[in-house]
């Protein structure tokens, strides 16, 4: 991707003569080499990409994935693919800037997603070269999503929304949490996910008071409510979406909670717009919480940039986030309360920030749903 | 897990005052976090771990996760549980470690899986500290598994050999590449999996000779072999299992090519056992598909350690490693032949060192077999 190597290099200051995206070991990659080379499938454990100012980007790959980097290099004439064979990664990565850079470089590393280990080698390697850090200049490039991204987002958010309304049909007494869990994700494979984006949550009863539980072996009962919180991947991208729902008979408390949350959520979308920092978007569905009988009890963040990382490097909506919104920012809105040992609500879409206001790209209906125990 | 920090403590060599780890945020999470701090559920992103040389833990834990963190910390009286609230984390960790080390101490960070970036904050709020790599003496100790450890493998390679048993009977002409991998990782959480342990490898015909293929929308014709390369995660370890099939009318040539890589992995088989340096394995199956008419066709080191990440940290079988297999190191044993645009066939399986040999965990049938079209 010529325009994205070209325009993360542009934005770094003092100016470097090459972006060096150095993968370890899965799960230690950087989203950024995904985000530089298009390449649908693989790993690509140990590559490493060199990006130029100009645009262009030397990938190197093991044989393993030689097909597939070739195949996408045939689709972007900016890439140049080196088969690394062992033993020959140091001297094809010196060749190539030797070929490409001044002597004594200044070089720039994504601080943010390269291993400590990786970095102490790429010095070692090239011991005249200064680094530089381009975290904040990858976070804002990719913090600002193309329409291909949003379009990839968007399909992501479409296969969970689709799950999301399936879910009531899913539900009957007894069902365990790891059994809904496993149906949700098999519905996104169906739909043509590629996977899921995160481990998927789902907790009834007090275990929905849990923001980050993980599901287990227990069993629905009538008059529980339960947060479901899953994505899916599709090309690469992430989406992020929560439903509750509430097992009957009615919970007359669940049931007000359920409703705060969604007048929170309500508040922050009313204020999603170019210009408004990250934390006043958060103030505002606090605010609805905390003058509700649940006051203190939304714990979390109000939301995470979303794209090649569920929780993706870009501003979010958080307290001390006094980044500004830009259009094309991807965002989830994910209010929630949690009344330990009863139960908890969370409502979370996913919207890209428009011109003028936001677009939910998640669109299941998200207001309080009573399924028939 | 008060031995595991006191084991690799004891290791370190210069001494270290403490252990440190670092999770940033997912997917960059130290595995090692959760090798001294058991907790079933949980990102723990952002978290810290504090070890000291008598085995007791510290964890940081955000408020999203404190429940989970609280009643590990109960079953593990040498962990104690710290919250962190926005703001507070770095004088935290400074207070633990006055309160604990020597002023200037001597601090161990797991190089291999910190970011670069989480190194340099920990730098920061402790700018009197000296550091040193403990990714020596986490990788030795992470690498051979006790029996709590194998078991829980164990598991996760029971589920994935279950489902390796059932694919024959999920083929049929016009299945899709993605709708086959779906099949495979929803009859695994079915089984108990908690998640997949690594992106579902499933590949057709041609397909199946990439090693690192992504299935696509991609159809089963008669005539096809196929490979299916999976596993699942459970109470955090993984397998990781690979089975090839062929889809009549036979193919006489990937009939043959089946055998050999049988026989790869037989030979490979036959030397596992304490001792054996990991090279020497690797060597055994690839003079088998050397001395067969598919010389150069094995194109992948013959196998990786296993344990909490797919790829572990730990001696693999691979050429170039002298390190020696011990007892309690869990491998996957997995030779192919790759045919380009035909076919190719792998066979994985996962084996714990034993005292005098090898044992199987996965136990899923390996031999060439036709599923009728």
């Amino acid at each position: 991707m010529k325009d994205r190597v070209r325009r993360i290099l542009g934005r770094l200051s003092p100016k470097a003569d090459a972006l060096l995206i150095a993968n370890s070991v899965d799960p230690h990659l950087d989203g950024s080499f995904f985000y530089t080379f298009e390449v649908p499938g693989g790993l690509f454990e140990g590559s490493v990409a060199i990006g130029l100012p100009d645009g262009r980007l030397h990938v190197l790959s093991s044989p393993l994935e030689e097909e597939s980097a070739r195949q996408a290099a045939k689709r972007d004439p900016s890439v140049e693919v080196h088969v690394m064979t062992s033993g020959n990664k140091e001297r094809l990565v010196q060749e190539i800037l030797k070929r490409e850079v001044p002597s004594k470089p200044t070089l720039a590393v994504n601080f943010h997603e390269v291993t400590h280990e990786a970095f102490l080698a790429l010095g070692k390697m090239l011991p005249e070269a200064q680094w530089v850090d381009a975290t904040a200049a990858i976070r804002q490039e990719r913090g600002v999503k193309d329409a291909n991204e949003v379009a990839r987002i968007e399909e992501a958010a479409r296969i969970g929304s689709a799950v999301a309304r399936e879910i009531p049909s899913m539900l009957r007494a007894g069902i365990e949490e790891i059994e809904l869990a496993a149906e949700i994700e098999y519905a996104m494979m169906k739909r043509g996910a590629s996977g899921r984006s995160f481990s998927t949550i789902v907790g009834f009863g007090p275990n929905s008071a849990e923001p980050h539980y993980a599901p287990q072996k227990v069993r629905l009962v009538a008059g529980q409510s339960l947060v479901c919180d899953f994505g899916a991947y599709f090309s690469r991208y992430a989406c992020d979406i929560t439903r509750s729902f509430h097992f009957g008979p009615r919970d007359e408390e669940m049931k007000r909670v359920h409703e705060t949350v969604f007048e929170a959520q309500r508040a922050a979308l009313d204020l999603l717009r170019p210009g408004v920092a990250g934390e006043v978007v958060h103030a505002a569905a606090q605010k609805v919480v905390d003058a509700s009988p649940w006051k203190g009890r939304f714990t979390h963040g109000l939301g995470h940039a979303l794209g090649l990382s569920v929780h993706d490097a870009g501003v979010g909506l958080a307290p001390g986030v006094k980044d500004l919104l830009e259009p094309g920012m991807v965002v989830t809105v994910e209010p929630g309360i949690y009344l330990p040992g009863h139960g908890g609500v969370r409502i979370e879409d996913d919207v890209v920030i428009t011109k003028d206001g936001y677009r939910f790209l998640t669109t299941a209906p998200r207001e309080y749903l009573e399924v028939g125990a």
